[in-house]
């Protein structure tokens, strides 16, 4: 069977984008469970269907961190469909009024969210994405037009062809979800210059998706990067803190964007603070500075790479700095403007580090870890974004709406 | 003398702007106070080169209202001072707390405003934007990196040289405000890709400025698009405010994005307010469809591309609608997503059109003229964006500026 051009799949989410937008919180919640219920129906079909992706993986001789993320059970399914009913619980923001207020020749202005319209979502071979991207699109009024992997084909047809007809029975268009079947490597380029179709555009995958978006992309994109995150021991930290701290960022889930990857150690505090935290980072592959090897030779030699790439797994670079500036400069330097952590018991250098960082969050005594959509109170995420324009850090549903004025007069002329 | 090139002038606004994030408010508002001066003081050798850029422009052929955007003289030096004056004024947006919330585990969270970093802004031949965007960057924290057009090359020197006087005066880095001076046509590509130096790109100018920005930016942008707004004159409308609303929309400024392009008017009160508003409108070249014709035979015809693009000057487009649903639909065909207004004295159609109709700003019984910063309140505005992502609308100081999460806990790791 021939894929669905493009360009029809693009006008039918604008289409349902329209009826969206319209749609009332509580028709929206209803869509939710009823594509949850629908995915616990057709569990057994979308298990069928991801055995097929997997046995074509392993075929292909995919790693296994790959085949892991691909891999859906049945508990998996129920995470999906528990996920729907969560975004279900959530606040609609739209409609909600951001500011309000009256100008001296009595004209009343408001700023009401409004769904953006058709979000695309470009992502890589984990079939959760494509329930939890569609759920939240919903919530927020969006048609979700999503762009899955070659790999995850037959587990993403399945469950989109489940939420669908969820969708579908609780009176909204099952174009509200569309999945693009043509996976071939050259239609991303064609799906991000969708201008005019695509509202915003969440690329989510690594360094080759994301150059391919900023190069050919003429459709507004929100960037999720990647996260080389940095702790910073300060002269004054708490050392069983720190240890505590440095050893959650870095070996409590070491794939992901909000782990650290660099651990920086204020000279005054480096011989007792380095010790001690190699002890504890037992399993963790470190290399560092000079300074940190006179200190403990058993740790590798660092080389300037290493404190400019996010490792995602158990491996960290190690930096003594003489101070807060030398720190601030040195993330200054090789930070990716995701998370940044001091630990620290000084007042001005908290102070400082939070205000002269610059990244998508800056955390004092707590854990990189935390920063995520459901850690921060959000509800779920779509992507943790990197850069400044429209949203930075963790996404949710309000993050998927643009603000419209409102402005309501009694005949009003401008003089 | 060969022009500095960009790549040079891109990390000197990297520099400024690191050091602009950490400025008081104080600091800044002496520093725009300094420049004003400063622009007053170089009023004779601004007022030279201007000269030099209109004999320029006279002797090349351009037409007067080019040469009028592109004139100064002494009252205009004096309205980019004030205006410097009137931007210190207005509260600064930088460290405002937009949120804050205490997590259950007892992290607490706000997110910060913070300045976006470099701002790049592309414009024509108006000198006053020079100072106008510099002045409202410097207020937001955000160094300006101007690129101007070739024909006002030696008003815009004069004045950057004037604004970096009054800044560095004030004990701000003079390149906060820096102008690009090799203008060739070509250098605007090189421009818009300073991915990773210029955090936030305002493109002001015409198509063809914006299809170099679609098809070539790296960097995120901020479109300042086409107005082509409608104004719907509904069943119920009072006339004499239809016609007072109509009239102020299409002639008291023709020239700019937020007037009137097209006039729809409800079938079934066409016959009265037709010949009404066609003789308030003496001067406007008056275009209408088969319906408004009949009425009014004197209105020429009107081709499909009437309703579609931004006349710009005494030009109207006239169609008759069935209903609101048919001038909503003629709306969504048409519209750019500027500004779109209603007149109606019916609840129930008002309450529709503003939720219905998709663009930055829908107006009940007022004039489209109203969406602008000033007469918003925002202050002052760098663009009136058309795009959905980061801002929609006038932007004004706070669109200028990013967000960040600062996260403080006392030791929290992630379970």
């Amino acid at each position: 069977m021939t894929p669905t051009p493009l360009a029809v799949l693009g006008a039918r989410s604008k289409d349902a984008a329209r009826e969206l937008a319209r749609a009332s919180s509580a028709t929206k919640d209803t869509a939710l469970h009823a594509a949850a219920a629908a995915l616990r129906d057709a569990r057994e079909s979308i298990l069928l269907a991801n055995a097929e992706d997997v046995r074509r993986a392993e075929k292909a001789g995919v790693g296994t961190t790959v085949v892991d993320r691909l891999r859906l059970d049945s508990a998996r399914v129920d995470a999906m469909a528990a996920g729907l009913e969560a975004v279900a619980a959530l606040p609609d923001p739209v409609g909600e009024v951001v500011e309000g207020w009256v100008r001296p020749n009595g004209l009343r202005v408001r700023r009401v969210r409004v769904p953006l319209g058709v979000v695309g979502i470009v992502y890589e071979n984990r079939p959760n994405v494509t329930s939890d991207a569609a759920g939240l699109c919903l919530k927020s009024g969006n048609a979700a037009l999503l762009r899955g992997s070659a790999g995850a084909i037959e587990s993403n047809r399945a469950i989109a062809v489940a939420l669908r007809a969820g969708i579908e029975k609780a009176g909204l268009p099952a174009d509200a979800v569309q999945l693009v079947e043509d996976t071939r490597h050259e239609t991303v380029r064609e799906f991000v210059r969708l201008r005019g179709t695509i509202d915003c555009l969440v690329p989510r995958g690594g360094p080759a998706l994301l150059a391919i978006v900023v190069e050919h992309a003429t459709v507004p994109y929100v960037v999720d990067g990647d996260g080389n995150c940095h702790i910073y021991v300060d002269l004054s930290a708490d050392l069983e803190m720190a240890e505590r701290i440095v050893v959650n960022a870095k070996t409590q889930r070491p794939s992901v964007c909000n782990a650290a990857e660099t651990l920086l150690v204020h000279a005054g505090i480096a011989e007792q603070a380095l010790p001690r935290l190699a002890a504890a980072l037992g399993g963790v592959e470190l290399v560092g500075d000079e300074a940190t090897r006179a200190i403990v030779p058993e740790i590798g030699a660092a080389v300037e790479e290493d404190y400019a790439v996010e490792f995602l797994r158990l491996r960290l670079a190690i930096a003594v700095v003489d101070d807060l500036d030398a720190a601030i400069a040195h993330i200054a330097r090789y930070s990716t403007g995701h998370s940044e952590a001091i630990v620290t018991s000084d007042y001005a250098s908290a102070a400082r580090f939070t205000r002269e960082v610059d990244a998508a969050a800056v955390l004092v005594n707590a854990s990189t870890r935390f920063v995520d959509g459901s850690e921060l109170g959000l509800g779920a995420e779509i992507g943790i974004s990197t850069q400044k324009l429209h949203a930075r850090g963790p996404m949710g549903l309000r993050e998927l709406t643009s603000v419209k004025y409102v402005i309501e007069g009694d005949g009003q002329v401008r003089p």
